[in-house]
């Protein structure tokens, strides 16, 4: 009879992101996974379907979020001035979760096929965030451009303040990218 | 002892787009389309490693002549307005090029598989065009953000250019997402 592991989840995920960081996503198992957990595979697939998803547990929803912090901006406000509102909103939340982010980036980034399921995530956001500007009454092709902007916004922003060398707080470095694409389109 | 079939990469690219746009991209198999075609699977992989391969046949260099495009504008010139310069070359040289773009699309759009390897495709294009910026010494961000806001302007205007509603040349509509893309910026 297997025991009741409450923190089952969290202990498979630190095994896992460990393993990634050491061997490289592609090169490790899910029997190491639990291994190194001190689970077995049973339980590691009681909780995932597959290795991918232990690594982005707690971390698919960030659409949903991005979505939902929209609301916080007023009904009148213009595209780009909602997008910065909820980007403001969703770094707020995340600023506790630098260390987290950062080692499911460097893993992400060192696999091809985690890359790619990133970019196509990345699409996927854009097209939600699009879709709720077009609610708000904003026209197909502004809806899509300050869409995508605002979300190569975000994940520039993720990349420079999961650097190591980097101090910053994610709010701030949001704000530095706003303002650096408000200055590069101004500029043209 | 095979013919000589100077013509056979354009048959076997009609054939396919044929069989693509009839039955979809995944239920489509190589010894269709060299039927269809007129010619032997064995004539078929002569030109192409797989059906992905003879889709794209003629498509895979845009990203090198959006590249090059951008040596068409001033060294002094600001990212934004090197990107516009890079688009209008690259729609003015494409416009004959509707039907077989469109075709390609609208295959693309019906698989999953195709359309991801579209978002990996349209990242890779953006991280390529930012290093061309940076080379020109445009900083990191203001690089990363013009590059995807311009490769962003490029696929939204071909997506309307290809709409058999539109009537509008390609280089009008990307004169107009890069006006709509300064609208969005400005009114935030």
């Amino acid at each position: 009879m297997p025991r009741w592991e409450p923190d089952a989840p969290a202990r498979l995920q630190e095994a896992a992101l460990a393993l990634f960081a050491e061997r490289g996503f592609d090169d490790t198992t899910v029997a190491q996974i639990a291994e190194r957990a001190g689970l077995t595979k049973r339980t590691f697939f009681r909780y995932f379907a597959d290795k991918r998803e232990v690594l982005f547990w707690g971390a698919d929803q960030i659409e949903t979020l991005f979505v939902a912090a929209m609301d916080e901006a007023p009904a009148s406000a213009p595209a780009l001035a909602v997008i910065a509102v909820a980007l403001d909103g969703l770094a707020a939340r995340s600023e506790d979760q630098r260390e987290l982010i950062g080692r499911r980036y460097r893993i992400m980034a060192a696999s091809p096929e985690l890359s790619e399921r990133q970019h196509v995530k990345i699409a996927a956001m854009s097209a939600a965030v699009a879709g709720a500007l077009r609610e708000r009454g904003v026209g197909d092709t502004a809806a899509a451009l300050a869409a995508r902007a605002g979300v190569s916004v975000l994940f520039l922003s993720v990349e420079r303040w999961i650097d190591p060398a980097n101090a910053s707080p994610l709010r701030k470095l949001v704000a530095e990218s706003l303002a650096s694409l408000r200055e590069v389109v101004a500029e043209a």
